[in-house]
Protein backbone atom coordinates (compact mmCIF):
# COMPACT_ATOMS: atom_id res chain seq x y z
CA UNK A 1 0.00 0.00 0.00
CA UNK A 2 1.75 3.09 -1.22
CA UNK A 3 1.76 6.99 0.78
CA UNK A 4 0.03 9.68 -0.74
CA UNK A 5 2.49 12.81 -0.48
CA UNK A 6 0.07 14.23 1.93
CA UNK A 7 0.52 11.19 4.26
CA UNK A 8 4.36 10.80 3.58
CA UNK A 9 4.66 14.23 5.08
CA UNK A 10 2.36 13.86 8.17
CA UNK A 11 4.35 10.56 8.82
CA UNK A 12 7.76 12.18 8.26
CA UNK A 13 7.17 15.03 10.58
CA UNK A 14 5.62 12.83 13.17
CA UNK A 15 8.93 10.13 12.95
CA UNK A 16 10.90 13.41 13.52
CA UNK A 17 9.18 15.04 16.77
CA UNK A 18 11.30 14.13 20.18
CA UNK A 19 9.88 10.60 21.18
CA UNK A 20 8.47 10.77 24.93
CA UNK A 21 10.78 8.71 26.40
CA UNK A 22 8.28 5.65 28.11
CA UNK A 23 7.94 5.94 32.03
CA UNK A 24 9.29 3.40 33.90
CA UNK A 25 6.28 1.29 35.37
CA UNK A 26 7.93 0.41 38.43
CA UNK A 27 10.69 0.73 40.79
CA UNK A 28 14.24 -0.87 38.99
CA UNK A 29 14.04 -4.04 39.97
CA UNK A 30 16.83 -5.38 41.68
CA UNK A 31 20.00 -6.47 40.06
CA UNK A 32 20.08 -10.23 39.81
CA UNK A 33 23.25 -11.38 40.05
CA UNK A 34 25.72 -11.30 37.19
CA UNK A 35 25.99 -14.43 35.37
CA UNK A 36 29.50 -14.66 36.62
CA UNK A 37 28.57 -16.64 39.61
CA UNK A 38 30.06 -19.76 38.00
CA UNK A 39 31.55 -21.19 41.08
CA UNK A 40 29.38 -21.22 43.81
CA UNK A 41 30.07 -21.97 47.57
CA UNK A 42 27.05 -23.51 49.50
CA UNK A 43 27.59 -23.57 53.33
CA UNK A 44 25.01 -25.83 56.11
CA UNK A 45 26.39 -24.20 59.32
CA UNK A 46 26.58 -25.98 62.30
CA UNK A 47 28.87 -26.26 65.40
CA UNK A 48 29.81 -29.68 65.13
CA UNK A 49 28.74 -30.45 61.61
CA UNK A 50 29.22 -27.75 59.06
CA UNK A 51 28.80 -28.97 55.30
CA UNK A 52 30.55 -27.71 52.67
CA UNK A 53 29.92 -27.68 48.53
CA UNK A 54 31.39 -26.20 46.05
CA UNK A 55 30.41 -26.74 42.29
CA UNK A 56 31.02 -25.06 38.57
CA UNK A 57 27.77 -23.63 37.36
CA UNK A 58 27.80 -24.10 33.39
CA UNK A 59 24.45 -23.05 30.91
CA UNK A 60 23.94 -27.07 30.33
CA UNK A 61 25.56 -28.72 33.46
CA UNK A 62 26.97 -27.84 36.97
CA UNK A 63 30.52 -29.93 37.97
CA UNK A 64 31.07 -31.03 41.64
CA UNK A 65 34.20 -29.36 42.82
CA UNK A 66 34.92 -30.39 46.60
CA UNK A 67 32.34 -31.40 49.39
CA UNK A 68 33.44 -31.65 53.09
CA UNK A 69 31.93 -31.83 55.98
CA UNK A 70 33.79 -29.86 59.06
CA UNK A 71 33.81 -32.25 62.19
CA UNK A 72 33.99 -30.99 65.96
CA UNK A 73 34.29 -33.66 68.56
CA UNK A 74 31.76 -32.88 71.48
CA UNK A 75 34.79 -32.35 73.47
CA UNK A 76 35.77 -29.32 71.75
CA UNK A 77 35.67 -26.29 72.98
CA UNK A 78 33.54 -23.86 70.89
CA UNK A 79 35.75 -21.07 70.17
CA UNK A 80 38.24 -23.90 69.30
CA UNK A 81 34.86 -25.25 66.78
CA UNK A 82 34.53 -21.86 65.10
CA UNK A 83 38.15 -21.66 64.93
CA UNK A 84 38.27 -24.51 62.54
CA UNK A 85 34.88 -23.71 60.91
CA UNK A 86 36.48 -20.34 59.83
CA UNK A 87 40.02 -22.27 58.58
CA UNK A 88 38.25 -24.84 56.75
CA UNK A 89 36.18 -22.43 55.15
CA UNK A 90 39.14 -20.17 54.32
CA UNK A 91 40.87 -22.79 52.90
CA UNK A 92 37.96 -23.87 50.70
CA UNK A 93 37.54 -20.69 48.83
CA UNK A 94 41.36 -20.45 48.52
CA UNK A 95 41.35 -23.44 46.33
CA UNK A 96 38.33 -22.65 44.13
CA UNK A 97 37.21 -18.86 44.30
CA UNK A 98 33.80 -19.21 44.42
CA UNK A 99 32.62 -15.36 43.21
CA UNK A 100 29.36 -16.20 45.81
CA UNK A 101 28.13 -18.04 49.16
CA UNK A 102 24.81 -19.20 49.63
CA UNK A 103 23.51 -20.35 53.64
CA UNK A 104 19.97 -21.10 54.27
CA UNK A 105 17.57 -18.02 55.67
CA UNK A 106 16.88 -18.51 59.08
CA UNK A 107 14.51 -20.69 60.48
CA UNK A 108 12.98 -21.59 63.91
CA UNK A 109 15.10 -23.27 66.36
CA UNK A 110 14.51 -25.34 69.15
CA UNK A 111 15.28 -22.87 71.55
CA UNK A 112 17.62 -19.70 72.13
CA UNK A 113 20.42 -21.66 73.18
CA UNK A 114 20.00 -23.41 70.12
CA UNK A 115 19.76 -20.33 68.01
CA UNK A 116 22.84 -19.08 69.34
CA UNK A 117 24.95 -21.36 69.35
CA UNK A 118 23.72 -21.82 65.38
CA UNK A 119 24.08 -18.12 65.04
CA UNK A 120 27.92 -17.95 66.23
CA UNK A 121 28.49 -21.31 63.45
CA UNK A 122 26.79 -18.53 60.77
CA UNK A 123 29.38 -16.03 61.71
CA UNK A 124 32.39 -17.57 61.81
CA UNK A 125 31.43 -19.05 58.47
CA UNK A 126 29.92 -16.36 56.67
CA UNK A 127 32.78 -13.40 58.00
CA UNK A 128 34.74 -15.57 56.67
CA UNK A 129 33.38 -15.57 53.00
CA UNK A 130 32.45 -11.51 53.29
CA UNK A 131 36.55 -11.15 53.72
CA UNK A 132 37.25 -12.98 51.18
CA UNK A 133 34.93 -10.91 48.85
CA UNK A 134 32.13 -13.28 48.29
CA UNK A 135 28.92 -12.15 47.73
CA UNK A 136 26.18 -14.16 50.25
CA UNK A 137 22.98 -14.75 49.64
CA UNK A 138 20.12 -16.60 51.31
CA UNK A 139 17.49 -19.24 50.56
CA UNK A 140 14.60 -20.56 52.26
CA UNK A 141 15.22 -24.21 52.98
CA UNK A 142 11.79 -24.97 51.12
CA UNK A 143 12.56 -22.84 47.75
CA UNK A 144 15.79 -25.00 47.72
CA UNK A 145 13.93 -28.06 48.63
CA UNK A 146 11.38 -27.51 45.73
CA UNK A 147 14.43 -26.55 43.39
CA UNK A 148 16.05 -29.84 43.77
CA UNK A 149 13.47 -32.14 44.29
CA UNK A 150 10.44 -30.53 42.93
CA UNK A 151 9.24 -30.68 46.41
CA UNK A 152 9.18 -28.12 49.17
CA UNK A 153 9.20 -30.63 51.88
CA UNK A 154 11.30 -33.24 50.47
CA UNK A 155 13.60 -35.18 53.40
CA UNK A 156 17.15 -35.19 53.67
CA UNK A 157 17.66 -38.51 51.83
CA UNK A 158 15.76 -37.32 48.56
CA UNK A 159 17.83 -34.60 48.41
CA UNK A 160 21.11 -36.13 48.75
CA UNK A 161 19.94 -38.50 46.13
CA UNK A 162 18.80 -35.91 43.93
CA UNK A 163 22.24 -33.89 44.19
CA UNK A 164 23.57 -37.15 43.74
CA UNK A 165 22.37 -37.55 39.96
CA UNK A 166 22.16 -34.00 38.86
CA UNK A 167 26.18 -33.61 39.56
CA UNK A 168 26.92 -37.20 38.35
CA UNK A 169 28.43 -38.70 41.51
CA UNK A 170 28.85 -42.43 41.88
CA UNK A 171 27.39 -41.81 45.28
CA UNK A 172 25.52 -39.53 47.58
CA UNK A 173 27.43 -37.29 49.53
CA UNK A 174 26.68 -37.24 53.62
CA UNK A 175 23.52 -35.40 54.47
CA UNK A 176 25.55 -32.01 55.72
CA UNK A 177 27.46 -32.22 52.51
CA UNK A 178 24.24 -32.79 50.43
CA UNK A 179 22.52 -30.07 51.84
CA UNK A 180 25.70 -27.39 51.58
CA UNK A 181 25.55 -29.02 47.37
CA UNK A 182 21.57 -28.68 47.39
CA UNK A 183 22.33 -24.49 48.20
CA UNK A 184 24.42 -24.27 45.92
CA UNK A 185 22.98 -25.91 42.92
CA UNK A 186 19.36 -24.21 43.87
CA UNK A 187 21.11 -21.04 43.39
CA UNK A 188 22.55 -22.11 40.12
CA UNK A 189 18.94 -22.47 38.89
CA UNK A 190 17.59 -19.90 40.91
CA UNK A 191 19.90 -16.91 39.79
CA UNK A 192 18.29 -17.13 35.80
CA UNK A 193 15.20 -16.23 37.47
CA UNK A 194 16.07 -13.94 40.01
CA UNK A 195 14.10 -11.12 38.28
CA UNK A 196 10.76 -12.93 38.79
CA UNK A 197 11.54 -14.00 42.56
CA UNK A 198 14.67 -12.18 43.54
CA UNK A 199 17.85 -13.62 45.27
CA UNK A 200 17.98 -12.02 48.83
CA UNK A 201 21.64 -10.63 49.41
CA UNK A 202 22.36 -10.94 53.00
CA UNK B 1 38.27 -30.16 132.26
CA UNK B 2 41.34 -32.80 132.31
CA UNK B 3 41.38 -36.23 130.35
CA UNK B 4 41.66 -39.19 132.72
CA UNK B 5 44.70 -41.57 131.67
CA UNK B 6 42.03 -43.87 130.17
CA UNK B 7 40.50 -41.01 128.21
CA UNK B 8 44.10 -39.95 127.22
CA UNK B 9 45.03 -43.07 126.12
CA UNK B 10 41.81 -43.49 123.51
CA UNK B 11 42.71 -40.23 122.21
CA UNK B 12 46.29 -40.96 121.45
CA UNK B 13 45.59 -44.37 120.13
CA UNK B 14 42.68 -42.49 117.90
CA UNK B 15 45.41 -40.00 116.37
CA UNK B 16 47.88 -41.88 115.64
CA UNK B 17 45.73 -44.46 113.40
CA UNK B 18 46.19 -43.85 109.82
CA UNK B 19 43.52 -41.34 108.60
CA UNK B 20 41.50 -41.96 105.57
CA UNK B 21 42.08 -39.37 103.07
CA UNK B 22 39.01 -37.50 102.27
CA UNK B 23 36.96 -38.50 99.62
CA UNK B 24 36.73 -35.77 97.15
CA UNK B 25 33.53 -33.76 97.33
CA UNK B 26 33.42 -33.33 93.27
CA UNK B 27 35.11 -33.67 90.35
CA UNK B 28 38.37 -32.10 90.29
CA UNK B 29 38.12 -28.10 89.63
CA UNK B 30 39.39 -27.07 86.12
CA UNK B 31 42.86 -25.36 86.06
CA UNK B 32 42.15 -21.71 86.51
CA UNK B 33 43.60 -19.79 83.80
CA UNK B 34 47.40 -19.20 84.46
CA UNK B 35 48.36 -15.72 85.68
CA UNK B 36 50.44 -15.12 82.72
CA UNK B 37 46.95 -13.60 80.75
CA UNK B 38 48.21 -9.59 81.28
CA UNK B 39 46.61 -8.17 78.90
CA UNK B 40 42.95 -8.85 78.20
CA UNK B 41 40.77 -8.34 75.29
CA UNK B 42 36.78 -8.00 76.49
CA UNK B 43 34.33 -8.43 73.39
CA UNK B 44 30.79 -6.58 73.47
CA UNK B 45 29.39 -8.58 70.47
CA UNK B 46 26.52 -6.99 68.65
CA UNK B 47 25.88 -6.85 64.75
CA UNK B 48 25.76 -2.85 64.33
CA UNK B 49 28.11 -1.75 67.57
CA UNK B 50 30.24 -4.32 69.06
CA UNK B 51 32.61 -3.11 71.33
CA UNK B 52 35.96 -3.75 72.17
CA UNK B 53 38.53 -3.08 75.20
CA UNK B 54 42.25 -4.42 75.71
CA UNK B 55 43.88 -3.76 79.26
CA UNK B 56 46.94 -4.78 80.85
CA UNK B 57 46.66 -6.22 83.63
CA UNK B 58 49.02 -5.80 86.79
CA UNK B 59 49.40 -7.02 89.97
CA UNK B 60 48.59 -3.76 91.69
CA UNK B 61 46.78 -1.82 88.29
CA UNK B 62 45.28 -2.05 85.16
CA UNK B 63 46.19 -0.02 82.72
CA UNK B 64 43.81 0.26 79.27
CA UNK B 65 45.78 0.19 75.99
CA UNK B 66 42.77 0.26 73.53
CA UNK B 67 38.77 0.47 73.14
CA UNK B 68 37.08 0.81 69.92
CA UNK B 69 32.88 0.47 69.06
CA UNK B 70 32.44 -0.99 65.67
CA UNK B 71 29.99 0.67 63.87
CA UNK B 72 28.16 -0.71 61.10
CA UNK B 73 25.41 1.48 59.64
CA UNK B 74 22.14 0.05 59.37
CA UNK B 75 22.39 0.19 55.24
CA UNK B 76 25.14 -2.05 55.44
CA UNK B 77 24.55 -6.15 54.68
CA UNK B 78 24.74 -8.28 57.32
CA UNK B 79 28.11 -10.16 56.12
CA UNK B 80 29.32 -6.94 55.36
CA UNK B 81 28.98 -6.13 58.82
CA UNK B 82 31.13 -9.60 59.94
CA UNK B 83 33.53 -8.95 57.94
CA UNK B 84 34.45 -5.60 59.40
CA UNK B 85 33.27 -7.26 62.98
CA UNK B 86 36.03 -9.61 62.21
CA UNK B 87 38.46 -7.49 60.52
CA UNK B 88 38.84 -5.47 63.28
CA UNK B 89 39.18 -7.62 65.99
CA UNK B 90 41.86 -9.24 63.89
CA UNK B 91 43.62 -5.82 63.73
CA UNK B 92 43.33 -5.45 67.56
CA UNK B 93 44.55 -8.39 68.55
CA UNK B 94 47.63 -8.16 65.96
CA UNK B 95 48.34 -4.43 67.88
CA UNK B 96 48.51 -5.58 71.24
CA UNK B 97 48.61 -9.52 71.38
CA UNK B 98 46.51 -10.62 73.87
CA UNK B 99 46.31 -13.83 75.51
CA UNK B 100 42.92 -14.50 75.97
CA UNK B 101 39.31 -12.96 75.39
CA UNK B 102 36.74 -12.58 77.26
CA UNK B 103 32.84 -12.56 76.25
CA UNK B 104 29.42 -12.12 77.89
CA UNK B 105 27.89 -15.65 78.57
CA UNK B 106 24.36 -16.66 76.83
CA UNK B 107 21.89 -15.04 77.93
CA UNK B 108 18.04 -14.87 77.06
CA UNK B 109 17.53 -12.24 73.81
CA UNK B 110 13.76 -10.96 73.08
CA UNK B 111 13.34 -13.19 70.08
CA UNK B 112 14.99 -16.00 68.10
CA UNK B 113 15.97 -14.16 65.21
CA UNK B 114 17.33 -11.51 67.93
CA UNK B 115 19.42 -14.63 68.97
CA UNK B 116 20.38 -16.02 65.73
CA UNK B 117 21.74 -12.11 64.51
CA UNK B 118 23.35 -11.93 67.80
CA UNK B 119 25.06 -15.08 67.45
CA UNK B 120 26.01 -14.30 64.21
CA UNK B 121 27.86 -11.24 65.33
CA UNK B 122 29.65 -13.58 68.44
CA UNK B 123 30.58 -16.17 65.59
CA UNK B 124 32.65 -14.27 63.81
CA UNK B 125 34.47 -12.18 66.76
CA UNK B 126 35.47 -15.68 68.91
CA UNK B 127 36.51 -17.39 65.43
CA UNK B 128 39.01 -14.45 64.95
CA UNK B 129 40.23 -14.99 68.80
CA UNK B 130 40.61 -18.63 68.59
CA UNK B 131 42.43 -18.47 64.98
CA UNK B 132 45.06 -16.21 66.73
CA UNK B 133 45.23 -18.93 69.60
CA UNK B 134 43.47 -16.77 72.37
CA UNK B 135 41.79 -18.91 75.14
CA UNK B 136 37.85 -17.54 75.11
CA UNK B 137 36.24 -17.03 78.57
CA UNK B 138 32.53 -16.58 79.23
CA UNK B 139 31.61 -14.31 82.30
CA UNK B 140 27.51 -13.83 83.05
CA UNK B 141 26.86 -10.30 83.11
CA UNK B 142 25.46 -10.29 86.63
CA UNK B 143 29.51 -11.18 88.12
CA UNK B 144 30.55 -8.78 85.73
CA UNK B 145 28.38 -6.19 87.03
CA UNK B 146 29.48 -7.77 90.76
CA UNK B 147 32.97 -7.78 90.25
CA UNK B 148 33.04 -3.63 88.46
CA UNK B 149 30.04 -1.90 90.43
CA UNK B 150 30.00 -4.45 94.05
CA UNK B 151 25.98 -5.01 92.39
CA UNK B 152 24.93 -7.53 90.26
CA UNK B 153 22.09 -5.30 88.47
CA UNK B 154 24.19 -2.73 88.63
CA UNK B 155 22.82 -0.29 85.49
CA UNK B 156 25.20 0.92 82.11
CA UNK B 157 26.22 4.31 83.32
CA UNK B 158 27.28 3.12 86.43
CA UNK B 159 29.63 0.08 84.60
CA UNK B 160 31.31 2.96 82.60
CA UNK B 161 31.89 5.30 85.60
CA UNK B 162 33.35 2.29 87.78
CA UNK B 163 35.14 1.36 84.33
CA UNK B 164 36.42 4.78 83.79
CA UNK B 165 37.48 5.53 87.51
CA UNK B 166 39.26 2.14 87.50
CA UNK B 167 41.41 2.48 84.21
CA UNK B 168 42.20 5.99 85.39
CA UNK B 169 40.20 7.57 82.20
CA UNK B 170 39.60 11.20 81.57
CA UNK B 171 36.02 10.58 80.44
CA UNK B 172 33.45 7.58 80.57
CA UNK B 173 34.36 5.37 77.35
CA UNK B 174 30.92 4.84 75.10
CA UNK B 175 28.41 2.38 77.01
CA UNK B 176 29.70 -0.81 74.31
CA UNK B 177 33.46 -0.08 74.80
CA UNK B 178 32.99 0.45 78.12
CA UNK B 179 30.78 -3.06 78.44
CA UNK B 180 34.12 -4.66 76.85
CA UNK B 181 36.30 -3.07 79.35
CA UNK B 182 34.16 -4.54 82.16
CA UNK B 183 34.39 -7.89 80.55
CA UNK B 184 38.35 -7.63 80.40
CA UNK B 185 38.76 -6.15 84.33
CA UNK B 186 36.22 -8.71 85.60
CA UNK B 187 38.57 -11.45 84.34
CA UNK B 188 41.41 -9.75 85.77
CA UNK B 189 40.00 -9.55 88.92
CA UNK B 190 38.21 -13.17 89.04
CA UNK B 191 41.04 -15.00 87.76
CA UNK B 192 42.71 -14.85 90.62
CA UNK B 193 39.81 -16.38 92.74
CA UNK B 194 39.08 -19.06 90.06
CA UNK B 195 39.57 -22.05 92.63
CA UNK B 196 36.44 -21.10 94.50
CA UNK B 197 34.55 -20.04 91.23
CA UNK B 198 35.94 -21.52 88.13
CA UNK B 199 36.30 -19.37 84.75
CA UNK B 200 34.30 -20.86 82.12
CA UNK B 201 36.38 -21.87 79.28
CA UNK B 202 34.47 -21.69 75.40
Amino acid sequence: MGLSPRQFEQLRQRLARPRPRPEPVSAPLPASPPSRHGVILGIDPSLRGTGLGVIRHARDRNEMLEYAVIHCPPGWERSRCLAHIAGTVRAMIQRHHPGVCVIESLFQARNYQTALILGEARGASLAVAAEAGLEVYELAPRRVKQAIVGYGAAQKPAVAQMVRRLLGLAEAPPPDAADALALALAFAQEQGRAVLSPLKRI
